[in-house]
């Protein structure tokens, strides 16, 4: 894998949760360790543009998915770490590309259909509330993909088209103007347990069911103790399915995990299973939040470090464009 | 017209010809002299990548283009002139106008519904052969003219509706965030004649009946020499709708315009007139064909004039583009 570039987007749509430390953050920053490779990681500030308009909710969600994956252990000095809208270079990528993406590809892209599918459904003109950028953006995805000749994009299943659509464009562009951009593969990230939320379904912001990653212990313990559990009697055994035991697994040691097992089998009042597991959470979390909140109240440290890692990125992209740029005649 | 600012676009798709010259760079570089306003031109040049994918072509439009206005009289000093591809801002500001484009508005455009019914007729996928270039170059424009806060974009018939699609997205953002874009106004040229090619057809690329603006003499003579003329005998009265007594309009003085007016009623062969509207067109031309030819022989120097001009253009679009970065809160 050596001299391989492995590029991961991080679109801040919210705050970040439990759920998404353990589906994405954790594997992610685990990958970036293992690989000896280089690691690039971009807050795709602007892919957010399509849904929040809200300019304060805009600039909050950048300045916490940043704190929260400096505070969870990427290492802007091993790593480059920068905010996709300070890399214009990205966006002029874009156009090119776009002059060699077929629009059929963009009418079949999964996010654009699955509107179509419910507009259809509402018997309502198919293109109902759809703007371009969300029509277009795998386009601007491709782009932040082949601008830096990524060789790797670790991915959840639902992004696979989008690499996919990525690779399309980087050939139709080969095949014009020669080898210019290397094709990207996708890397299915494994599949993690999904994460319960309060009310036991799966933890996602859409639910309304999600514990922050960074809330303070008083809301951590709050929120825990909301989490639904059956109505079996304290002592009664308990099931192992339950979302407490699904989220202790997450945070505590092996010896920790085989422990609370046997209290499972053997009887715990639910009381005492939510009391240890805020404990194995906030003390897993304790540093990090720190570390988050230290961020979040010094925000110019946040700039600094993206502004660094802008300069990075550009070190290897407008040599790259260049490239580009001369293939097609524009230079 | 004080402090108000006129944006002309120039796409480099093909060698600028007669009809060009007097369809569209003679009004332009006399609007420009007639308004006390500050004047914008700029070269499209990635607008022409939705159709030419060739670098050689590419790059040579490119330069006859801008070497063809700056023979003519275009001023750098007194005007703006810049390549489209040296200012990235445009690139980032039209991703963020995307965002706020309904899809409906660009299914609606012109240039993209002419295609589709083309492929309706051929009863194949609408969406053959449609790049997504072609489909979203109305938001390009959009940034093209909205970056510069432009007042008045002097256009054809056939692009009034881009202006209207501007403003249709400056008004959506502005909606979002409070007036930031200046709506712009469209300024249609006014009709000139139509110029007829050699075939007597309107001088056009598409018909392969042009002549080119700084073609050598002896072409330009072998070129008028083809102009179709009709039978009648040497001494016969002529038909002043001739192609050649049009072309003869555009060129000559008032006076010669009578003069030849006469000797058309009175009789004269077609022999002569061509030999006339050589003279007229050539002694027209003979200062700008060498400032032309200079230029294109010494490309350093249209280099640096673009150069000077993208850094002037930036000092006002830089600061427009972080006024609307601010907005959406991403600055």
């Amino acid at each position: 894998m050596d001299n391989k570039i492995v590029l991961t987007g991080i679109k801040p749509t919210g705050r970040p949760h439990l759920g998404n430390y353990i589906g994405a953050i954790k594997p992610a920053l685990n990958l970036a360790k293992e690989l000896e490779s280089l690691s690039i990681f971009f807050i795709a500030d602007y892919h957010a543009l399509t849904s929040i308009k809200n300019p304060e909710l805009f600039k909050e969600y950048t300045y916490d998915v940043a704190a929260t994956w400096l505070a969870m252990g990427l290492d802007p000095n091993k790593v480059i770490f920068y905010k996709q809208s300070d890399i214009p270079q990205i966006f002029e990528l874009s156009w090119i590309l776009s002059c060699f993406t077929p629009k059929g590809l963009m009418n079949r892209a999964h996010a654009y259909k699955a509107k179509v599918d419910e507009n259809k459904a509402k018997n309502i003109d198919i293109d109902m509330g759809v703007n371009m950028g969300l029509f277009t953006y795998p386009i601007l995805m491709a782009a932040d993909i082949l601008l830096f000749n990524s060789n790797i994009v670790p991915v959840g299943k639902d992004q696979v088209q989008h690499v996919e659509i990525a690779r399309d464009i980087a050939n139709a562009f080969n095949n014009c103007y020669g080898e210019i951009f290397t094709e990207p593969s996708y890397l299915i990230r494994q599949e993690t347990a999904v994460i319960p939320g309060l009310d036991g379904r799966k933890m996602s912001k859409s639910y309304n069911n999600t514990i922050p990653l960074f809330c303070e212990p008083k809301e951590l313990k709050n929120l825990i103790n909301k989490i639904k559990t059956d109505s079996s009697l304290p002592n009664e055994p308990k099931n192992i399915d339950s979302p407490l035991f699904l989220l202790y697994k997450e945070f505590a040691t092996d010896e920790q995990i085989e422990e609370m097992k046997e209290k499972f089998i053997n009887g715990i009042p639910w009381g005492e299973v939510k009391k240890e597991l805020f404990e194995v959470i906030n003390s897993f979390l304790e540093t990090p939040r720190k570390k988050y909140n230290y961020l979040m109240n010094n925000r110019h440290l946040i700039d600094e470090i993206l502004e660094e890692g802008a300069k990075k990125a550009q070190e290897i992209c407008i040599p790259n464009l260049n490239k580009i740029k001369e293939k097609i005649g524009c230079q």
